[in-house]
């Protein structure tokens, strides 16, 4: 479009790469920073730059880390106990699960959940090294924190298949009613859950 | 949080400043991001980075037009009809109506809407620039191409008394059913607009 500066066409453009992002959003997102101080399009710009250098991923654990580090600290704490690993799929379920504030174990991150629409398969995930961490670690209990999705589901029964063979502990995170919502407002298969996993009171 | 790294904290926050952008989308765009290639986030960066450089406003229709311009294409070509100027809030508003293929004439950002809400008052818009230039080029027709809401109405109405004592025909987009609505559809608003502004057929 003529009317439109090749610039902000290539904001526009290089926003509407974000997930969710359609052409619409993506010119109101590059509009509000025409608008704004030139110096908050800029900070964006260099947090953007620095982004890929300064992050990286612990060799272990596979949680984000400084990219100076060697190891994440989440598993290098010495009140972090290695023979309990929690399972999840992204980084940022960790960040999740610190908020609880109850873990004291480490972490293993998948890197995502099978998914065949997505084309994610068992080879796509961090598996292998698990296992090898199992071995290393003399890893007595493996929580699965995925999702109560399909993908999620599927992911933890695959993980449950390839660790058939070790001697350790498999747990699933909880299924049941989320704290603070009514019993009625809950779905068929989260109540179905709920009553199979029910506790002595 | 600690298991955050700093520099994707600061990609969060920075996507955080977008309009409508809450903390779980900056996180999503960031970590998208992060595990693209960084060819993309780079790109992102120096997009952004040239934005304000790149892109400068027409001193006469406040269309956005290339830094090295003068003024803008749509203003100084030749087949543009200076003196039917449609009256737009935004620049964008321009690419709407330049999609028609239907319009001749320049354009007049005012540069946004009376909103008291907002603290937008009638000082704000670019007014007194728009009487400057009805008298330079000998405006005919000022055509109020505001959007059909009570700040488009309002602004409309406050362009209208402003240019009050000049002599320029003054109209206003028709507002009715949009093309591909069934009637049964419409508000009462819209269908009591359709009624009033009716046609023969």
């Amino acid at each position: 479009m003529a009317m439109i500066p090749r610039a902000l066409q290539g904001v526009i453009e290089a926003f509407g790469q974000l997930p969710g992002v359609g052409p619409r959003t993506a010119e109101r997102y590059a509009y509000y920073l025409l608008r704004s101080d030139p110096s908050k399009a800029v900070n964006v710009a260099e947090t953007l730059g620095r982004l890929h250098k300064s992050v990286a991923y612990c060799p272990k654990t596979f949680a984000l880390m400084e990219s100076g580090q060697k190891l994440s600290p989440l598993y290098t704490n010495p009140k972090r106990d290695k023979k309990l690993v929690a399972v999840v799929a992204d980084p940022f379920d960790i960040v999740a699960l610190e908020k609880t504030n109850v873990f004291r174990g480490t972490y293993h991150v998948l890197g995502g959940l099978v998914s065949p629409i997505e084309g994610i398969g068992p080879e796509n995930l961090r598996i292998s090294e698990l296992i090898k961490r199992i071995d290393d670690d003399r890893v007595k209990e493996l929580i699965l924190a995925t999702n109560a999705s399909v993908e999620g589901e599927s992911t933890a029964l695959l993980i449950t298949q390839a660790v058939e063979n070790k001697r350790l502990k498999v747990t699933r995170l909880a299924r049941g009613l989320p704290v603070g919502v009514d019993l009625e407002y809950a779905d068929q298969i989260t109540l179905t859950k709920a009553l199979e996993g029910r506790q002595r009171w």
